[in-house]
């Protein structure tokens, strides 16, 4: 009794907080906190196992914020649980503030930037994933809003959860009806999600949300959960409950109380005690993330008379990779036998996840695993990495270490048509801040290129093709991020063609007509497209005739190489004449439609000559 | 039973020809197409009406195949149909064939691109919306495979379906067993299947798929449902059936059969008669889309010294658009108070579609809305079109007409963080042949931009703002796509300044304070990103002292607008120098945050500075 009084006292001082801490800011979301107060104050007070100066030891449980804008939510509760004093809270959504208007990992206990809906339960699965197959023997919470439960990517994360048996997983679901514009789908018809969460294979435990006792019961259940199944709490909540003026009410959606308005509300609470903690058991343990040397060499031999398939390289290359870092993983999209993860999968079963159809799990997941300390490698079909654009772009603003892979690059793919050629992924990943881009053209580049993708930490993209092509390196020939590799040059160059992939090999062969007629080229494999190697295409325009570089790439014309190249040079005399695929593409063959997208040999020769004559 | 030995002898003409086609063009993927055939084979035999003369007939059923690669099933119906001759199937998959890998535009019976898994659903369901809202009184048959149920967007366009009530929608689940790399998460287990699709509130029907009978009783129920729900027939089949070295046997998926293992195949089948024939009922009523005029105008008047947020104006102009042409819909993620589609919908609320927090149903259900004629504009935050972009690509495939619409872009959002800021916008439409990027900065370029939008048929992208800014322009001043506007030069200017959006006020600010240190340069507004004004910036490359254009973004360094400056200059002599967002944003302040990123006033004078210096 006693014990429920002061439960209840500290679900008011989290209220206080977040309201007191959004009215300073003038902005943010109060009333979403209010409704998950009661449940975060039971699971914070009771169950919530955190060893505070430690927010990596892996057996900490994981407390997920999958409704991003309740972040006071989620900073108050650590307060409360003494990470810092509550009124540095005052800073909320100020500059420089570790209290963002939505969680970053400035804010060190944030498990992933959430702020984009429908995301966290991902994130929560991946994190359960890791800690299940390493006996970890925590819990991991995640709290959503049913806003959000409208994302499909909620019911992907389902399907993984259940699929792998997370029963370490505890989706705690806060039903408080009003979304930002209206009522959400279906408001307070509890029953709607209770169907679809047992659907979905989950442990289900439906509560009134408010009820501490309640609240308590299916904590107690969720946590002692034998049923195998990943559990789903779904509370039934009022937005703004606790403030009269608030409670259950429309129009009170992403808003601050005015100070009046915080004077009202706080007298309603009554006197709080700020000094109120929780106080979280510490794990047993303390394990960090090993910190495995990224460091690494992969050594792998070629014939040179030989084709090979670069997308079939990197998959022998992650094998090496993976004996030499065991926190290397490989989650693959249902074409593990077209990227050749399938052979990563093989050699080491236990680190490898299928993720089946659902791209955009698989990267959130990803950024789960990349929070307890691994490397993931995340791969599919270029084009369908552009599924999952909003979580890569959420995963970099969680600061993931992501390598990502992306096979059937480009026009070159051949019969399968438009929906499967990847001509938007430089421009995807090379819009993300300080995101490598690299693109191997041969057997030799591609493990060489797979040895900088582990010894890189932040995010890395490689492109691979689905045609074999040609070896060019020597085994032992080295690369670097932000290197190229000049193939054709002499002292009597017209201008350089900087190419890259499947372009790399037309680049050339236009170079080998061309002599033929003394007409002399620079060719460069810029396997590195951003950075890009601006030294060498600097001198190339120093060095040639005509100050002119020609990027050819298998890739739209918007947002790719070329426009690297450009950006790189922009400070120097000279020009970037881009040459790429500027419509939809159709069914042929590889050569067919480099020709039809006007980036094969023959294209390149009568553009060039144009530009110099 | 004649009918029925008549059915099985069609059923195995779809066979045949799936087979045929696919060993002619030494690709694809039969086994894929044959789990389906016989459920096919009734549904186009007894139940499909269509005009085959008027594929945009809306009265026509609709078709949707969302398990693309079995592209060779949907043109070998409507070839046993009488769309074609068969023998032209054998130009399958090659150069400047209309039956492509996975269905296209080229082939007119194609009601939407598919090839990308998982977005049939939304499409069909976009088709059935607006059947049912314009009592068109037919049906809508959405064809799915196992392994794409993974994809979320199936449960979005399921929760949508029902949400609606769209009894017109019959969804075909071809539950063969096997995806491309292994068995499907759930394999034969129908009840998996069963469970979610009545949790998501489908009528649902659980069939035999190779039991005719079976399969025509299902049909004849789905047709006659007075439920009110949406129908599900999940019928259990296996993949390459009928074929015995094919049916329910690993290792099949995407592989054409060799020559040998055709003539095989074919002695199986026995003797088919190729002139076979479905005789599809058509529609008693003719009606095209009206393909009502776009061009239209909208006037509307601003105070000069009034400020406004071009996200509430566009919402303004949106209704004045609605008034004059009747195919605008507007479609919204629950943030219609926020982009300001609120207003469409109290003016037009059978042309508004709540989408709910579900962006990758919403553009493919856009899409739908599109092939019967509308002009869906979709709305949400610029940051969570990135949820929808592979969706946004395939709708572009498939030539939709949408126009949409990203609020909230760039650090300019303030408060609350980097999640919530559009950055990679003008990357993602940009990137896409042929798509027009548009941003106004004020007003009044706002309600002209909007009518730019409807007037141009294809993707049109327009970014809007949070904050309000002042007005630039007068009402009457015209615009166009590909245009800009200089706002301010002189004779002796240093360079120019082309900016965007928030960043034109920015440029003008600073050009004003540089006139007070009698240094003059010139600004220019380039509303229209894509195409973007080559013209006038070349011009002002060559009149301004300074070969230098500075471009000032609210957007990340690549992709931007920067890029399309510097690739419509580069044939003349003269420089782009690109100031835009390079690095992961915070909360703040609009003005702290501009200034955080570097694209504010104090950056562009300094940089400015040192370039003339």
């Amino acid at each position: 009794m006693e014990q429920l009084k002061e439960l209840q006292e500290k679900a008011k001082l989290i209220r206080k907080w977040c309201l007191v801490s959004t009215t300073e800011a003038e902005s943010g979301h109060p009333t979403s906190c209010l409704s998950a107060a009661d449940i975060t104050a039971v699971l914070f007070d009771k169950y919530f196992t955190y060893d505070l100066a430690n927010p990596l030891n892996l057996y900490n449980d994981r407390f997920v914020l999958s409704k991003g804008h309740a972040a006071p939510l989620l900073y108050t509760l650590f307060g409360i649980a003494g990470a810092y004093a509550l009124e540095e809270l005052k800073t909320l959504r100020k500059l420089g503030s570790r209290f963002e208007g939505h969680p970053v990992p400035s804010f060190v206990y944030t498990e992933a930037a959430t702020g984009s809906l429908g995301q966290g339960l991902s994130v929560g699965a991946g994190l359960a994933l890791i800690a299940k197959r390493e006996n970890l023997g925590n819990k991991t919470y995640v709290l959503l809003g049913d806003g959000e439960l409208a994302e499909g990517q909620v019911w992907e994360a389902a399907n993984f959860a259940s699929h792998y048996d997370l029963n370490n997983l505890i989706a705690i679901l806060d039903i408080n009806r009003l979304a930002q514009s209206q009522e959400t789908m279906f408001g307070h018809h509890i029953e709607k999600y209770i169907s679809r969460f047992k659907a979905f294979d989950f442990e289900v435990i439906a509560i009134d949300g408010h009820n501490l006792n309640e609240i308590d019961s299916a904590f107690d259940r969720a946590i002692k959960n034998n049923t195998g199944k990943p559990c789903a709490i779904i509370a039934k909540t009022f937005k703004g409950k606790g403030i009269s003026f608030l409670e259950n009410k429309d129009g009170w959606h992403g808003k601050a109380l005015k100070k009046d308005e915080l004077q009202k509300a706080l007298a309603e609470l009554g006197n709080i005690d700020d000094n109120l903690r929780f106080n979280p058991k510490k794990p047993a343990q303390t394990k960090l993330p090993e910190n495995v040397s990224a460091e690494i060499q992969i050594e792998m031999s070629f014939e040179k008379n030989k084709e090979y398939a670069t997308r079939e390289i990197f998959g022998q290359a992650l094998i090496k990779a993976g004996e030499k870092n065991k926190d290397i993983y490989a989650l693959d999209g249902d074409v593990k036998n077209s990227t050749f993860t399938e052979y990563f999968q093989k050699s080491f079963p236990d680190r490898f996840v299928e993720c089946y159809i659902a791209e955009q799990n698989m990267v959130s997941a990803a950024a789960g695993f990349s929070r307890l300390g691994k490397i993931p490698f995340v791969a599919t079909f270029a084009a369908f990495l552009t599924r999952a654009a909003d979580q890569i772009r959420m995963a970099r603003v969680s600061e993931a270490n992501i390598k990502f892979i992306g096979s059937h690059v480009g026009v070159s793919i051949g019969e399968d048509g438009p929906s499967q050629m990847g001509l938007e992924d430089i421009s995807l990943f090379g819009t993300i801040p300080d995101a490598v881009v690299l693109q191997p053209s041969d057997a030799a580049s591609t493990a060489k290129l797979v040895q900088l993708m582990v010894s890189h930490k932040g995010f890395v993209y490689m492109r691979t093709l689905r045609p074999k092509t040609a070896i060019l390196y020597d085994n032992a020939e080295e690369f670097k991020i932000g290197g190229s590799k000049i193939l054709r040059q002499s002292e009597n160059d017209q201008l350089t063609v900087a190419a890259t992939g499947i372009t790399v090999f037309e680049a050339i062969k236009a170079a080998d007509e061309l002599q033929k007629e003394n007409i002399n080229i620079r060719v460069v494999d810029c396997y590195s497209i951003s950075p890009i190697d601006s030294e060498t295409l600097k001198k190339c325009l120093e060095a040639t005739k005509k100050k002119i570089i020609i990027t050819v790439e298998d890739h739209f014309k918007h947002g790719g190489m070329g426009d690297f190249a450009a950006a790189a040079v922009s400070d120097i005399n000279g020009r970037i004449e881009k040459m790429a695929v500027s419509k939809i593409s159709q069914s042929g063959t590889k050569d067919e439609l480099l020709d039809d997208a006007g980036i094969s040999a023959r294209h390149i020769i009568a553009r060039l000559k144009e530009l110099i004559n």
